[in-house]
């Protein structure tokens, strides 16, 4: 239950901004940051969070070098919303990215929006997106306008062009618009290839991001590497060295390449020295596509997945490392969400937060560096333009729910089901007729959210 | 698919005696063994296997300093058969503890059985069991009468008295026994306490493992000590120093007390200076008890719990350590069951495997200590006397079925489901119609099984 002080104080905070970060000094040099993101992993998917059959060793002994969390959220149960989040540190609401972006979207990522390179950039990092942007394909919203020097990579998903999608649904949609063509691999802002060999991509993003990581050491710059891998987003590809290697089958083959990728950064890393200097970072972009089947992930003990705002459509795995800083083999059950990731990276690179927006996200480097136990878990559940559920504290209130891997549409509940996240992680036992308090307060936070919430410019 | 060639040996092997092991040379100092066994434990319910919120760092560690098993089975889905099963080596079929004993029941362990104490103790090993028997509580069948030195602990499950029964209808049975005592707490075959303090009796139990622990090393004796603990069987205790202090609520205190009592005994093994000739092993029984909603575990992300032979009601965390003899770090896919203790302990311990009768484990040394990939899954699913399912390699197929997380009773199928576990470990795609083969072959395993088996004189 809410304290009736923790509770005045979050109203509180909510309506104003949160605080903003110290600047650093100067002294010191200032660390390289980078971020992978693994595109529909679920919760379960790893070695370390508990699967039986996928073998992910590098990212489980990141995890042991490091620390590994178990209440970490993207910010949003699909594709667009969840990266414009991240990178802007705010809400897919605030920033107007509701919904997943098509080829022929004409929507994205907007001007007035901040991402983690856009800050990053100006004070001297060298700043590259490798891989999935799904912000918008037209000019004006790829990575090379929002902050990033280089881009390499599919700007949408794997299977949004005639040659891939496995959706009839979508190849209607995609026959009304003779002009979208077929995937293109992009450089910078130019399609290089189109309908690239898939089962190459994990390995050529990997090769570009090496080339990368090299320049930036070279150039003495620090630097900022985004690599929003394209998989295990269906169609499933593995190069001809995973492919059938898994026991879990080709999605297992995928998850294991996309290990070996890890392995292959922090190995170049070492190898260059700047691993003590280098804060390395793991998680997805939303939960595993269910209705995928046996294409599909899993998430764990967690309830439903992609597109829903169940635990297992938000909840990810996280994990960071971070040598001589973030002290090894630690398990916490801090809260932390995608979001906290632009304040924490500035917060390291030593800039300053802009004062003139509200972000979502908060400063995670006191978890990180020190263990400290972090913020009160808080988090509001969208789906699309809609609030769907919200969690304080151990307590997740849901306002309306789907499930998309049972096939049931929405269901709008009259009596909002209120679960205990710390003591049932699998949302089975609705505890809101013992709680009336707490279904208050949170009712209350949710009015307080709405009342005061600006969204953006819809982009779908 | 099974290979032709392969499926005929599996025959040949069913039909036959397994090899026995070699008696190893005198040389050498014996190995201490320690099994120690939770109680209605699920698959999910450790760090190492995924739980978000509850704690067992001496639990990771040993997995870190050793190797844990993700596809490692119990013998059967309840109690008395599981632990029978694994006491003796063979299935609970071959032993005739088919059902969980009741405190009115006039039945246990066979004279005919032998125990892993009892195939130890004459070689030399100082041998204890600590905790919960269940597998008679008259005299001829207690701990004492069946190899082992010593006796502490509850003789069967903590629900089992008018005092801490949950269920009306056992209550009800319970007053058709009014001989039926309390529930009482047993050293060697003397009751000397009835109904303890529950919330005392992990910590009493480490106690008595660790005064075990020194007396042996003080003899010079090589020791096998058998802690079962009576817990997280429901109702759940945990003592003042744990009550309250996980974020799971009461069943993970009482997880993390066990896992708290895991790092008493290694403690203690370092401190006497035997780490490193002693095997420590920890699993449970079978899966959790999802009926008790939130004061039963997790079982992951496998199917059902405790009472079901889908996988949630026997697949188990298995973690075993022994420094400078089982690499450190080791995630193995390695098919186990706890029926492999007993070759195994045989193995080490340099005793020869009996002769008379059949076995269904294998001796685990070659996949603990040198990480080999051991046999090939293969395991008899039973529920009671009735053989319910059986795996072979990847595949499972089900005769029957029962649900009691959803209060489904027995489906006994016509067109018998099949499932590749190592793909789809929930059990979510019943491939049977693709695959007629496996399903012929997996019937055939099943009918030739039944027709050389030799049920023991049932218990119950």
């Amino acid at each position: 239950m809410l304290s009736r002080r923790s509770f005045q104080r979050l109203l509180a905070q909510s309506a104003l901004s949160l605080p903003l970060g110290r600047v650093l000094g100067a002294a010191g040099q200032r660390p390289n940051l980078i971020i992978i993101l693994a595109d529909d992993l679920g919760y379960g998917d790893l070695g370390c969070y508990g699967h039986p059959t996928i073998r992910t060793p590098h990212l489980d002994r990141m995890a042991a070098e490091g620390v590994r969390f178990t209440q970490f959220y993207a910010a949003a149960a699909v594709c667009s919303p969840s990266r414009a989040a991240l990178l802007a540190g705010r809400l897919p609401i605030r920033t107007g990215v509701n919904q997943v972006l098509s080829p022929w979207s004409t929507g994205g990522i907007q001007k007035q929006e901040i991402t983690i390179a856009e800050a990053l950039r100006p004070t001297g990092y060298a700043t590259a997106c490798i891989g999935k942007w799904h912000l918008g394909h037209l000019p004006q919203y790829l990575p090379t306008r929002h902050g990033f020097d280089r881009y390499f990579g599919i700007p949408y998903s794997n299977d949004m062009s005639r040659a891939t999608a496995g959706n009839p649904q979508f190849i209607k949609q995609l026959n009304q618009h003779p002009e979208v063509p077929g995937t293109p691999l992009m450089r910078d802002e130019k399609v290089v290839e189109t309908e690239p060999d898939q089962r190459r991509l994990t390995a050529r993003y990997t090769e570009e991001a090496i080339r990368f990581l090299r320049d930036s050491v070279r150039s003495g710059k620090p630097f900022f590497l985004y690599l929003p891998h394209t998989f295990p987003h269906v169609p499933l590809f593995a190069s001809e060295r995973f492919r059938g290697k898994s026991a879990r089958g080709l999605y297992g083959d995928v998850v294991e390449e996309l290990d070996w990728s890890v392995g292959e950064i922090r190995r170049t890393l070492a190898e260059l020295g700047v691993e003590k200097n280098t804060l390395v970072t793991f998680t997805s972009d939303n939960g595993p596509w269910l209705i995928k089947k046996q294409e599909g992930g899993s998430a764990g003990l967690l309830r439903e997945g992609k597109g829903s705002t169940w635990e297992g459509g938000m909840r990810e795995p996280f994990i960071a490392c971070w040598p001589g800083r973030i002290p090894p083999g630690v398990v916490t059950q801090s809260f932390g969400t995608t979001m906290d990731l632009f304040p924490t990276c500035l917060k390291l690179a030593g800039v300053e937060m802009p004062r003139d927006r509200e972000f979502d996200g908060v400063d995670l480097s006191p978890v990180l560096l020190e263990n400290k136990p972090g913020r009160e878990a808080f988090l509001f559940y969208y789906l699309g333009a809609n609030l769907r559920a919200v969690r304080h504290g151990p307590w997740k209130l849901h306002l309306a729910s789907n499930s998309p891997a049972t096939g049931d549409g929405v269901t709008r509940y009259d009596r909002p089901p209120l679960y205990n996240l710390l003591e049932d992680p699998s949302e089975k036992y609705d505890l809101s007729d013992s709680h009336p308090d707490v279904v208050r307060d949170l009712l209350q936070l949710i009015e307080e959210h709405k009342r005061t919430l600006k969204p953006g410019p819809p982009q779908v």
